[in-house]
């Protein structure tokens, strides 16, 4: 989605500053990486009015490289290519080395999106605080083909896409609903976003109340910094097909940062991690009986049906 | 409050559990706070819906200073008593003897509260998820004495209390939106809280969809598990005066927990934490002067008015 | 090993102190474990003068049950039996309820093992400090079968065992220095390990100084306290088979506590986490080849001849 | 200490790659700290043969000013100049602004104070690893100014200096027993820290075995990576007076480093968290009585003598 459409995500003083950071520069001796200059400061739209920035980094693959090689001692220097050490590291969860680089992003993100990425306890966090200030007149409202009906299989996921009538009467309801609800935020704060009283003659409810009249597709933003592993933790739960669609739209643009941050440690991670499939011991029982030949029911095996189901699909049996 | 008062907060299908809970009892060689036997799984209310109920805990006072005493050898058997030693420890900062001692709690807590102490990363949290379930119809409502205004001096604050009309409104606009929210939330997902389905002909919307139209005032429950030592640390932050209220209503009712758990500990938070007065570099100097009987005057201090303003108020001058 | 045959690992008024601490029992409504009842202070013997002792524990399987179904909602319950519901925790990787369960540990065990150990960040420790006390004159020395030589294939491993003289030689050596650092940090401290001035002459080097005396094979103590989630992840890295000797003897040991204290957990771990192999993109895709019945040769993989060794052994092929 | 006198302190070929990471610059649009550009790479010597070397930083101070503007809100821009609210997020423990800025160290330092170091869990660490690699012949011998005896009113501190007799009898015990040790490690190993087989006819103990004859005096070596906060945190604890001189040692060249890196942070903590005294609230009581004239005994007070002989001094009386 272009950016031009969406005119409030950005206000006109961030754009300012935006650019007056990215025409500055310095001369450094710390590591840096061509591709991270390019996408400094930008903003990465993300849903409708979010977006991610990269605001700093710190170290590359070489950086990995090095920490892994104070572990490892000199002798690692001869036997293997960065790539190859980097490898290694990903598959035996040599997960040290990962933390010695470190990323800063500014984010613009649905509460409700907010709420589940903090969980991710590793992570220093700045948010915009709504005791303070008074947050923007935007909310997250689904594309309609992200109007998931409740999943019947899966109790925590989306089905079929609602269509017809009951899609537009969602729609209506939640625009509905969100607009109202930042017109009496207002009224209640007596005063706009712009920091105009709207009636004199009142006092105006305190910022830390009436903002629990907002409901969480609203927007907030934050200042989220993170080491490399903790990143790739984050990103294996919520770029996963399990994880709901709007913070893994997020997800995935982090993924795309990821790529051009440390090329190396994104293939690695994408190789034994994103893409891997962990066998159980009973998994790896059953697939060795299939290798030889075997014929394998479900029952001789102990596994539950969901977990045979699984295994089977992904096996491609 | 009286719970009977406030019938929603715990279900009927809780409150048998909770009696199964408090029958059974057993034998056990750890450690063991009469007090604490007396509070478990009991409902403790807070705000209009919200409770703590204490699940479990690990350790007491003695355990505090038997992990003191690993640390500091068996010399320091003689010459402390218990109080005494956890003082000492309080008052020097050693911390980690109050590390060795856990509480696990059952909260019912309005979502923009939640938000605030999930900031306490050093906690472990299970919360209800509203992908898998439907949230109750429960939203806080603040009594009409907390309707602050926002504060003029400060800009977190609330100042004084809403009245007439204009109290009346916010309380109108508060209860209707958060009532309208639900309806709606319940029209999408096509069927209610108690899972009775609305009308056949729709698919209903996913859950993980629908909660977005609810605002940050509706109840969500969590367990949330933590140590003594980072507990004492969230009191401290949310405990003080300038946390916001409805937080502060569940630390304060914490702090009533931590009385009964750990009477000596408590005593000690009581005087050295929450009690404290941190004098900066320039503030000690300036307490110096003033007891050799010295005029001291701000400029001559290099304080700011504000920090030179608290520094006399904290000093009664 | 007996306890008998290794008099010093636990002193005489640390025995007194066991014996009162299982006497007393208590009425308690917490969550109980039998098995962990009887094992509660007991010192477990590790190596040739360390132990593990069970201190406190908090929390069982149907604590873990109870916070998962707190976030999955009332629905799991008719599904799913406990067994079953851990399984799928643990299998689906959803950590947060088994950060409900803490377990507290009094350990001893050799410097080096402890530098080991004390990088997992997650647990409390509370160590013996030998600014304040003196240390035992106990230090750890292998077992003949456990003199192992270094590796030629692994750079970090042990291969052969060593024998005959060399083997006596490094045997000799190990006692010898041990000892005699022994004679002399006392005699720099001017004291005795049971507080007995040596020379009344002197002063004496302080302890803090006199310590650095000791090579990392004396043993120090701890509390070690640490929730489920965390220890199992200790475990995965400590009790494999490339984790080093003497520390997976202590992890073995914790194993064998985790499946007192938790068996359906310590069932599913043993499956999804011990047992299990982690399949990477690439080697998912070889395995459904094969089960295609194709031929697979290394160099259409895309792996490095260790990664396709390290698979075809997994694989029995 | 000059770093000629120490030329086993970083090897050649570590000199080489200095040599070269300091050649090297790049454009960058992050921000950046001309004073840290100067230090970068270079070895900052500590103890005998420790050292500290910055190898890479995240953000400055206006990363810091910049996060809070993203908490507090555009208001707060034309209120406070920077130094302003530094101190006021110093003076009100707002310290998640101060996570928004990250360090990267390398380190060269005694085992024993890493074994300290190391209980600050909140840093990422890269050990150098004696079970792949061979550890320097490199081990700490206090100055003779440093060897204090036992403290007598501490149990944790040293006292007096050691003289005459005494003082040369530890010099020399320490130092035979660290090279002695060090002989049988290379002995045991039957490899030379270079890489040498010393006796063809013997195979060698592993390195993981071999190192236990190691005193805690011996050097290890690591990368160290830690948030601004953090590391205000670490310094408060151990650049302190109570803190052992060889762990001050490295704590004092960090603040050096502090107050390169971000001079208006380093300022506030020197004024906030450095030269602060808390009082407890019995001592802010006592000190209100003092400044309205009263005459205060102690007994009145409810001090132990301690705390209350602490306070006296404090103030100066």
């Amino acid at each position: 989605m272009d950016t031009l459409e969406r005119p409030a995500t950005v206000t006109q003083s961030q754009r300012s500053e935006i650019e007056a950071q990215r025409q500055a520069t310095h001369e450094t001796r710390r590591a840096t990486v061509r591709a991270m200059e390019a996408l400094l400061y930008q903003p990465i739209p993300v849903l409708d009015h979010g977006f991610i920035r990269v605001i700093d980094y710190m170290g590359d693959d070489a950086a990995v490289v090095q920490a892994a090689r104070v572990s490892y001692g000199a002798g690692t220097k001869k036997v293997r290519e960065d790539a190859g050490l980097i490898n290694y590291l990903m598959r035996h969860r040599h997960t040290s080395p990962f933390e010695m680089c470190e990323i800063k992003l500014h984010m613009k993100l649905p509460i409700f999106v907010a709420r589940q990425q903090i969980r991710t306890r590793t992570a220093s966090v700045n948010e915009y605080s709504a005791r303070y200030s008074i947050l923007d007149r935007e909310f997250y409202m689904p594309e309609p083909e992200q109007l998931g009906a409740q999943a019947k299989s899966n109790r925590q996921g989306r089905g079929e896409t609602l269509t017809g009538d009951e899609a537009r009467r969602v729609m209506e309801l939640l625009r509905e609903d969100a607009a109202r609800a930042y017109d009496h935020y207002e009224e209640m704060l007596n005063e706009t976003a712009t920091g105009e009283t709207v009636d004199p003659a009142r006092s105006g409810l305190a910022r830390e109340l009436a903002r629990m009249n907002l409901s969480v597709n609203f927007y907030t933003q934050w200042y989220w910094k993170i080491d490399l592993h903790n990143l790739m933790n984050f990103l294996k739960l919520r770029a996963d097909a399990h994880a709901q669609y709007e913070i893994r739209a997020y997800a995935d643009a982090m993924l795309d940062i990821l790529k051009q941050w440390v090329p190396l440690t994104y293939a690695a991670f994408m190789d034994y991690r994103m893409g891997a499939y962990e066998l159980s011991a009973k998994g790896l029982a059953i697939v060795r009986r299939l290798l030889r030949g075997e014929q394998v029911e479900r029952e001789s095996t102990g596994m539950s049906p969901g977990e045979w189901r699984e295994l089977m699909e992904t096996l491609e049996r």
